[in-house]
């Protein structure tokens, strides 16, 4: 997500360090000291400005979040919210998704969310997929056991690669939607900012699937 | 695939048991005799009118084909075409083809295709579709170790499923299109008739996945 510099940002992540950590490994292991109660964890890997993390927070009291964002424009944009209406159970981190073995330990979160991640479509860029075997092996190492990721994208090269980098890398399905919102059954789908504005263009896919116990 | 009747059915496929067979399980583990020589075997499950399956033993004539297709009136429309225009490596079996291991013996075909299959779309129906676990069971019984499936559909809700159950069952995905047709760099696509007539309306699904070598 590519957004105008915020000269405000900066200072604003900086007054607010029970909100928003920009050195994430500090809390390797022990992110439920940052949250008013401990619950099980989930987090998202590149939260944008937070449409959909946000409203998870408010639906699932029961549940610890973590949004975690690399641009600072744009974590700034959560934060802000997150000012104006204090959740006790969504924490920032401002810091690159993709070194999650850093920031948590072994077992650590119960649940990971993909939403629209970049798609790299340069084959020579596969290795910067998210859903790319070697962040796949990242992922399972910081959820516990059968542990689950939710994706969803509206890029179809993208959910080609991620299906099939998936299934290699031996993680059960457990659906795949290839029109989520076609699909009538569905009423719990929490839409980001970028869902809300591309689905009229074509399809959102979904998966959710889990890794096998075995580490 | 519905067709009108065609009273002439019978009397051709009586006519040509050099081209046709009603009893398939008396080939079994012998189809190799049925053709001038002895190649590798490609299947395919739901032939219907043999657009697929006659272009592609044109195309391949190292390769030994075999269609089967339970309706009598589809059938014989292929064989009125190999009639005309003879191939001496497609052989035809007007059978069901949900009962592939009464026709081949463990190991006998190199690969197997299922080309926009009935999608049965309701749930209580789920057991019927060619993707469903039974079904892949049986096609891993008659396949070579590492044998494959391509299977295409414009169904969405059958491919959804498929994805799932074929992952479920252990199969790795070699490939998978959720557009085929938008894919510039396949062009070795052999088309269905009901895809050449239907892909205007919605995009083309396929997979090509391989059973892993353990049976």
């Amino acid at each position: 997500m590519r957004v105008r510099n915020k000269p405000w940002a900066p200072k604003l992540i900086n007054a607010h360090p029970e909100l928003i950590t920009e050195t994430p490994t500090d809390y390797r292991g022990k992110w439920q000291s940052r949250f008013e109660k401990a619950q099980p964890l989930q987090i998202e890997v590149g939260s944008g400005k937070g449409q959909f993390i946000i409203e998870m927070a408010k639906r699932h009291p029961e549940i610890n979040y973590i949004a975690i964002e690399i641009q600072t424009s744009v974590i700034a944009v959560i934060l802000r919210k997150l000012v104006d209406e204090p959740l006790p159970n969504l924490q920032l981190a401002h810091a690159d998704g993709q070194a999650v073995t850093a920031f948590f330990e072994p077992n650590e979160v119960d649940r990971l969310y993909l939403n629209f991640s970049d798609p790299w479509p340069k084959k020579r860029h596969a290795k910067r997929r998210l859903t790319y075997k070697s962040f796949l092996a990242g992922y399972q190492d910081v959820l516990k056991p059968n542990g689950q990721i939710e994706f969803k994208t509206d890029n179809r090269g993208l959910f080609e690669f991620s299906l099939t980098s998936m299934n290699n890398f031996g993680m059960a399905f457990e659906q795949v939607w290839l029109d989520l919102h076609a699909d009538e059954t569905v009423e719990d789908n929490v839409e980001t900012e970028y869902e809300q504005k591309f689905s009229q263009f074509g399809p959102i896919y979904k998966i959710i699937a889990t890794f096998k116990s075995e580490k």
